[in-house]
């Protein structure tokens, strides 16, 4: 990086911005809740000026780097996605300016013959983890797997892992079931029952038919769900991508500790980054690259 | 069946009840909404008295036979499950009493290494299929599998195949993107999407990203869910009890349908049953089991 840089991460329900010096040392941050979301058409550059506009100010060269939902249909405007393979130059070198000084980064598709897969943001964090070959795994509530070969985003997946959990905690059968406080070894039942051929429809009805048959408390329910939800995103991810891998996960607090426990259980190689440190590293390899393709 | 006999189908959400004459044909029904679930502790016996008090009294040698939720813990009284494998006699000998001419058929539990999966009332509809050797499906919010060797069950499973349905359909992000009217060759799409390795988490989003790809309409993604589910479903049945069985399908209407058109696409021997003529038939046959039982 040769100057200043806002770093804007926006997706759907926040928005969280970071002004860094030349080093990529963060000077300031702002964290806002102007989620995507919320925000009506054209109304965009009033909230990035609102949150960010001191900045700009201070920092007139500085040039405004965002990642997220803001590229989507219903965003500022539509950054189309990239392509896979996706690096940091090529995502670069398709930025979509929308002011002079202020432009978005592309989501990235992956097409495969039964359809296709997309991402908005997670590209970003991927190429912050600095992987140069393995999986990269973004947990949370459309989690995404990616295959990096050479440091570019070859392949990736995402799995509705925490909107299934949300869905079937406060809204099905299983909610009435699960009592606190949790008991964690329900956990390693989830993971265990994940990796049963019976599949997933079946092992959710079992939290209800292990309780009525005495076999687990109600203690267990929340912990067996989330066990078997992250298990079974664990599965289709080693089946579509084999489990010979380091395994890099972007993820923080009890997310990050309980996919660590899960990816333990597979005996693979497992490295964490926070996501905001991925989120920052990869804006800042984004705009390097950018500089170094419009350098004289 | 040497006399009349009152049938009640007493679930969760409603109360089902004929009049059979000896020989199984029937006289007079009644279909109300007192449901299990909404009767107080205590108020059993006056819910049935309210909706075939008259037939009891103009039929006073009648026995009235129960199946359903009604044996649950918090039903009328707790009917202990039976154990696998459950024939129409083995339940005749174990139902309970819960007045002089009022019994409840008990439910089924199979046990297996993980865990155990639990029936109440569906156990009288495998029997009324008269399967002696195959596979019994019945679909539904929680649609059960069971497999039938010499004319009694020896295992099932429960699949949420219907609850995930309409958690997905009425709470997710994929219940802003589905449209109407809709395009059932979508369900076609969802079936095969089911059988990909990636696994159900991935394929539930593939139906966001291949609307936001541009591969599908949002007219085809309620049938996209309706066939990933049933086709998840059906992979689960299959890899535990295998694919070499005909498969007697307990449904009638658009479910019967959609089951029809998936198990084709596995090549297998379908036959078919209305809910009404398996439970009839069913309870029948434990009534006659169990005069057997109890002839001098």
């Amino acid at each position: 990086m040769t100057s200043e840089l806002i770093a804007v991460d926006w997706g759907t329900s926040r928005f969280r911005a970071f002004l860094l010096d030349a080093g990529g040392k963060v000077l300031d941050r702002i964290s806002a809740e102007d989620g995507m979301s919320t925000v009506p058409a054209g109304g965009f550059a009033a909230v990035l000026e609102r949150n960010c506009g001191t900045w700009m100010k201070a920092s007139p060269q500085a040039p405004v780097l965002m990642a997220g939902m803001v590229g989507a249909r219903n965003g500022w405007a539509e950054a189309a996605y990239a392509s896979c393979p996706a690096s940091p130059k090529s995502l670069a070198g398709s930025m979509l300016k929308v002011t002079e000084r202020v432009s978005i980064v592309p989501g990235v598709i992956a097409r495969d013959e039964s359809g296709a897969d997309v991402m908005r943001g997670e590209e970003t964090l991927i190429f912050g983890t600095e992987v140069r070959n393995g999986l990269v795994c973004l947990p949370g509530t459309h989690s995404k797997w990616a295959k990096v070969e050479d440091g570019a985003i070859t392949d990736f997946a995402t799995f509705m892992t925490g909107e299934t959990y949300a869905l079937f905690h406060q809204h099905s059968l299983l909610a009435r079931l699960a009592t606190e406080p949790e008991d964690l070894t329900g956990f390693d039942d989830g993971l265990e029952a994940a990796k049963d051929g019976t599949g997933l429809l079946n092992r959710l009805f079992q939290a209800r038919s292990r309780v009525l048959a005495g076999n687990m408390a109600g203690e267990k329910v929340g912990p067996y769900l989330s066990g078997l939800l992250i298990g079974a995103e664990i599965e289709g991810a080693f089946k579509r991508y084999g489990s010979d891998h380091t395994v890099t996960l972007v993820a923080d607090g009890v997310l990050a500790k309980r996919y660590v426990s899960a990816l333990r259980s597979y005996g693979v190689g497992i490295e964490i980054i926070s996501p905001e440190r991925a989120f920052l590293d990869g804006l800042a390899a984004i705009a390097a690259a950018h500089n170094q393709d419009i350098a004289p």
